[in-house]
C-alpha cells in the first residue's frame, strides 16, 4: 500500500463550493436520503423516449438547478463525465450551456476527480467557478454493462445497485463548504473479475488512496468526522476496512459509505448503491447538508472507481480500481 | 460564432514539453511521416492476442519510451483517454504505473485537453510535471463505432480513416518547446448525424475555438507560423477553412491538418485520418521536431473532437463537436 509515497497532495485554498443540487429516480427518492434531492421522476424517464435520453435530462436538470443557486457567480467552464459508452450523458447534457467543456471519465470516481480538478483550476485562478457534474442511470448502466434489463437476471449477493441520480457542484470563491485539498489516486489492481463485485474490485483503490493521504499529511481518521467512500457498498467497505486495520489505520466509527446509505435494507439492493451518481446523489443529498448545518466541520470524499469495460472482461482481463479523494471543510 | 466571447484564455507560463514518443501501425509507419515515430508493430498487433490489448500494449510502448527520455525528470501524474468504451486502453496501459492516474473523454480532442490540463496543473505547481497521453487503433474503434471489420463495408468520400497510433508527452519544467497557453473550446452542435462525415461534426467546433481564441488574443491567423487542426480531414478541413473565411479570418497558407498530414493520396484513406492518436502522432513526429529544429517558433494545436456513441446516433442523436487549442512555442 503507497509505500513508495509516490502520490501527492494538493492545497486548493479558497476553493469554495458555491451551490448544488441533485436530482434522481423514484427508487432513490423513497430512500432515506430522498428528502434531501431537489427533483425526481416518478417514472425514472425524466419525460424522454429512451433510458440514455432521461439521463441526458436528469443532467441537463440538475445543472440547471445548481447554476440558478449559484445566481450572479455563473461557472466559467464545466467538467463532466458519467457512465455510459463516450460519456454521451454529459456531452449532449452541456451541449448548448456555451461554456469551455472538459470530459473526464473515471467511472464512478468521475466526481472526486472532477471536483479536485475543479478545486485546482478555480484555487489557482484558471478559472473564477466551474460545475463539476456526474450521473448514472440504473437502467442505462445495467443492460450496458451486465445483461439486457428484460432478462431479470439474478443478482449475487456481492452485486450493487446502478443509482439513478444526477448532482452537480458549482464551485466558486464563495460558498460554505470549501474543499481545502485534493488527492489523486492511482489504479490498482488486485485482479478481481467479477463485475457482479465492484466493492472488492474497488476497495484496494480506496485503501491506497487513504492510507497514502493520511501518511503525506501526518494525519489518522480520527482526525476526520467522517470518511465517506463513494461506491464501495457493504462487500467493499468491510474489505476497506479490513486492510485499513492491517495497516494500523483503523476507520472504526469514522467510515461511512455512500452505497450503504442511499438505499434501506427492505430496498433489495443487495450489497449498496452503485455509480457516479451515488457519491454524487449522497453529496448533495446529504453530506453537504451537514457540512451547511455544522454537523461535519472536516471530512474526506473519496469516490471509488472501477475501470473495466465490458469488453476488456470478456477477453480475460481484471477490473482495476481507483479512488480520488477531496477533503472539505465547514468554511469561515 | 463565439458571439459572446465567454470562452477563456488561460497563460501556463513555465510548461514544457520535456520529451515525448510516439508508436504506431504499419500503414502509419509507411506515410509520409513515418519516419517520426520511434517504433510500429509490422502487424498492428503490437503482440497481443486481441486490437484492444494491442491497443493498450501500444499506449504502454509509448509512455515507457517517454519516460525514459524524460530522464530524471519523472513524472509525477498520468492524464490519458483514448477512443475504446470507458477508455480501457489508457486505464490497462497505466494500471502498475504507481503514478495518479486522470482519466479524459474528449474523444479525439482529448490530447489537446490533456495537454491543457496538464499545462495548467504544471504551470500551477500542482505537480512538477506530468505525463499526457491517448491512442487511437484502426481495428478497435471502426468495430466499435462503424461496423465489424469483417464486413468491409464501403466507405463514403467523406469517411476518414482511423489512424493506429499512441503519442506520449512528458511536461516539466525544462524542454524545448513551451505551452505558453491553452483555450478550453465549448460543444457546438450543427445537427450532422452522419458518423461517416466527422470532419463535417468536427469542424464548426474548431472555427468556434480558433475564432474565440483570436478574439480573446487580439490575434489573427498571421500571427502564427502554422496553425493544426487535429483530424478534420479534407472534408472538414475545407468546411473550417470556408466558416473562417466568412468570419473575414482567413487562415490561407496558415493551415495544416493532422490527417491530411498522416498519410498519403495512395493510402486510400478517402477524406484522410482521424482518432485520438492521429493528432498526438503528427504532434510527437513531425510538429514538434520541427519546433526543435526551429522551424516552427509558434504554433496552434487545436484537437477536434465528435461527442457521439453508437448508441445516442441509433436513438437518432446528432454528432456534438469540440475543439481545445493549446500554443506552442519555441522555448528559450
Amino acid at each position: 500500500m503507497n509505500g513508495e509515497n509516490v502520490l501527492k497532495l494538493i492545497k486548493t485554498p479558497g476553493a469554495k463550493i458555491l451551490s448544488y443540487s441533485a436530482v434522481c429516480g423514484k427508487k432513490e427518492k423513497e430512500g432515506p436520503l430522498g428528502g434531501g434531492f431537489d427533483h425526481y421522476s416518478e417514472d425514472d424517464r425524466f419525460s424522454a423516449p429512451t433510458f440514455e435520453k432521461a439521463e441526458e435530462n436528469m443532467q441537463a436538470e440538475a445543472y440547471c438547478r445548481a447554476v440558478k443557486k449559484a445566481g450572479e457567480n455563473a461557472p466559467e467552464a464545466i467538467i463532466a463525465g458519467d457512465l455510459m459508452n463516450q460519456c454521451t450523458a454529459s456531452s449532449i447534457a452541456h451541449k448548448d450551456t456555451g461554456l469551455p467543456y472538459i470530459g473526464l471519465y473515471g467511472a464512478c470516481s468521475t466526481l472526486a476527480e472532477a471536483l479536485a480538478l475543479g478545486a485546482v483550476l478555480v484555487s489557482h485562478g484558471a478559472f473564477e467557478g466551474c460545475a463539476c457534474q456526474v450521473s448514472s442511470h440504473n437502467c442505462t448502466a445495467e443492460r450496458q454493462y451486465r445483461t439486457p434489463l428484460e432478462y431479470g437476471g439474478q443478482r449475487p449477493p456481492t452485486a450493487q445497485w446502478t443509482v439513478t441520480a444526477s448532482a452537480c457542484f458549482v464551485l466558486g470563491r464563495e460558498g460554505g463548504a470549501e474543499i481545502s485539498e485534493v488527492f489523486f489516486g492511482r489504479i490498482v489492481d488486485m485482479g478481481i473479475n467479477d463485475p457482479c463485485n465492484m466493492g472488492a474490485a474497488m476497495a484496494p483503490a480506496a485503501a491506497d488512496t487513504l492510507y497514502g493521504y493520511f501518511k503525506a499529511t501526518g494525519t489518522s481518521p480520527r482526525d476526520y468526522d467522517m470518511i465517506y467512500t463513494g461506491d464501495l457498498g457493504r462487500e467493499g467497505s468491510g474489505i476497506l476496512c479490513e486492510i485499513m486495520e492491517s495497516l494500523n489505520c483503523s476507520m472504526s466509527g469514522r467510515h461511512e459509505d455512500c452505497g450503504r446509505l442511499i438505499y434501506s435494507a427492505k430496498d433489495d439492493v443487495h450489497s449498496g448503491g452503485s455509480g457516479a451518481g451515488c457519491s454524487g446523489g449522497v453529496l448533495a443529498a446529504h453530506i453537504l447538508p451537514g457540512v451547511e448545518r455544522g454537523e461535519l466541520k472536516n471530512v474526506l470524499f473519496v469516490a471509488t472507481g472501477a475501470l473495466h469495460s465490458p469488453s476488456s472482461l470478456a477477453q480475460g482481463g481484471t477490473i482495476p480500481g481507483i479512488a480520488h479523494l477531496i477533503r472539505i471543510i465547514k468554511g469561515a
